[in-house]
């Protein structure tokens, strides 16, 4: 019998209980031996609750019985979740998350705590939600050298940005719209503004070189600036607009590590990826691309990916899944060193300059006298920037190209 | 140090050396010791070849060398690799494999042999080449009650459906192209009717179950008699057509399994497969949808599974990864009893009568005067055949609705 704590009876939280316990006979058999949930730790009570009577207020009853080998830290935030997770590994309890903030902060020293008491600290629910992708990373693609990934790892942007492309509305209308639907926040902030992808491409990109990838050195930038004139282009070019978290080896081995929108071609899987869902796109040196599609959020998809970790403690007591991440730190590459393809929309009273600052292929949309679109080669953004930047205001966007 | 055996020198045989050895830093690093081939067994030998030293012709010498704790079986077919592989399970030592016609026989039996002998059995390689899915399927999908799985699982037939509509060109003339690219073989039998598919079908669909169904009980139709007016009028429903393999529960608790060409709307993810792309799309009932993309072939994509396995051999060496699969058979639906939707095309001489037969819309194409189609709802298979061949020679062809 396997015994789990879960920390933190949010949307998450319930959604673990109830993966648990209403799909039991499945769990269970995954796991090798019958499993349920014996504490939910929460600061509130839940009397109608069907699982209230596990309901408890203190940590140590959890850190102090021998019974619990699993802790699902499902609370959020990095002050006493990180407390809880150090506390349940030095007792030897593995450790299984969807705190994205957290793993992102302090994934390599919870790592090494977990290898120090041979237990395992697990985050498939950090990235993607309910998709399979650090586990494919750590468990599947071990063969390769992974050269690159490429993710649409917000939910929220996507379904923006999603219904900006299909409706031809306006940013402000949309998020609007995605606010009533609960798919985004009241402050939306960490979502629009690519802060919450920046911390999954930090996790991803950490698995991907090995090292550590702080969120804090990733190139960020968000939707707020993309308007319905920029997907007119988009359409007119047979391309569609995403925000993507990249992270790339360079040639000389630094890490390119960015969340910004970029366009993307029409016949491009990542293309088809919509609405609240994500994919995340890697290329591997001997397998080339590959792509784990799904739902990146929601109560039970994250549930799911959480209880999926619980069962690997479950099948791996006693021993530490290998999981490639030193708190060294990578070298990450300057953007502004890096070479891109950029589209820019340019007011047509500066065409004659944009033209011989950005040798490249026009697109003007039949109809549409205000500004005209320009696609770039390849040019290092710092050189880009400065030409861009000469144009004032008669520049009206930029958007990368992947 | 682990010391592997590589059975076969072929194509995907030369891609397993070529992968352990080329990207050995980060195979031995996953593995957590170094990994090197010691043995290639093959009838021939190969005098210019950088590994031609490690060939041997007696798999004895395999067998007996304690050294050799894993052994790839790459050879293909079911006479001598089965006994090999039952030979190397028996001897303790792990086999990973890419032989799906092996697996989809006699899978259930290698596994249980493998349990007995505290190795494994592993078969990554064996759906989908180079996409990670056994593994998810066996290791993160493990909360999930999986309720169906669709697969585009055979890369010939989907180049050549690719090709069909997107340059309107006949199914012999797309197969001759794809023969002469090497994409497809020159008896192409096995892929164009669905042999293929359907192997691949017999594993997911055990895995799915967790019982075995074998692949002579799975409904196999191949895509040799589609047309390109099937693709002119499924264009014109803003839908495509792919060689589908499905498993899905059925209410009565049994298995639907098939394998045919299927109408898909241009926005479901698989419609976005193309070429010699593979997907598997999995229905859980807490995670909902999600898919694994990549190449489904190919030397390197498929050695660097197989790859992938021996490394999990390696940092599971005296235990065995849980796997349901067992010698039990599945309950397989009849598929004349199952309902579907369809399309069919009909000669405009049977309109009335075709309309009577089969309520639903109609589709007429601008400027095509001798047929029409149409899209039928629900109805029990066995009550369409009936149906469609009082129609006679009138009937054109049908198409089910995925």
């Amino acid at each position: 019998m396997v015994k789990v704590a879960v920390l933190g009876y949010g949307t998450v939280g319930s959604g673990v209980v109830e993966v648990i316990e209403s799909n039991n006979a499945q769990v269970s058999r995954s796991a090798g031996e019958e499993m349920h949930v014996k504490y939910i730790l929460d600061l509130r009570d839940f009397p109608e609750d069907p699982y209230g009577d596990r309901v408890v207020h203190d940590i140590n009853l959890i850190l102090e019985d021998p019974e619990i080998s699993i802790v699902c830290e499902v609370m959020g935030g990095t002050g006493a979740a990180y407390q809880f997770s150090k506390q349940a590994l030095e007792a030897g309890k593995s450790v299984c998350t969807s705190n994205k903030e957290l793993v992102a902060k302090h994934g390599p020293e919870l790592l090494a705590l977990a290898r120090e008491h041979n237990c395992n600290y697990l985050f498939e629910a950090s990235v993607g939600g309910g998709i399979p992708v650090i586990r494919p990373i750590n468990s599947s693609l071990t063969a390769e050298k992974i050269l690159s990934i490429q993710g649409i790892v917000n939910g929220t942007t996507n379904y923006i940005l999603t219904k900006m492309g299909s409706q031809g509305a306006d940013f402000e209308d949309v998020l609007k719209q995605a606010q009533e639907l609960g798919y985004a926040e009241r402050n939306p902030e960490a979502d629009v503004e690519g802060h919450d992808a920046c911390r999954k491409l930090a996790i991803l990109s950490s698995l991907m070189t090995g090292k550590n990838v702080d969120s804090d050195q990733i190139y960020t930038e968000g939707i707020t600036r993309i308007t319905t004139a920029d997907f007119d282009y988009a359409k007119a070019a047979g391309m569609t607009i995403k925000l993507l978290a990249i992270g790339r080896l360079t040639e000389e081995g630094r890490v390119l590590a960015m969340v910004a929108p970029f366009l993307v071609g029409n016949t491009h899987p990542l293309a088809m990826v919509n609405d609240v869902f994500n994919a995340i796109f890697i290329t591997g040196n001997m397998l080339g691309d590959s792509m784990y599609y799904g739902r990146g959020a929601g109560k039970l998809p994250t549930a799911s990916a959480v209880v999926s970790d619980v069962i690997d403690c479950a099948r791996n007591q006693g021993r530490t899944i290998p999981c490639f991440w030193d708190s060294e730190s990578a070298e990450v590459a300057d953007v502004s060193e890096t070479e891109q393809r950029y589209f820019l929309r340019v007011k047509a009273s500066a065409k004659a300059e944009a033209e011989a600052a950005f040798p490249g292929r026009i697109l003007e949309l039949p109809g549409r006298q205000e500004d005209f679109g320009l696609f770039t080669g390849a040019m290092k953004e710092k050189d880009f920037n400065e030409k861009y930047s000469s144009l004032g205001d008669r520049a009206l966007g930029r958007i990368r190209l992947a």
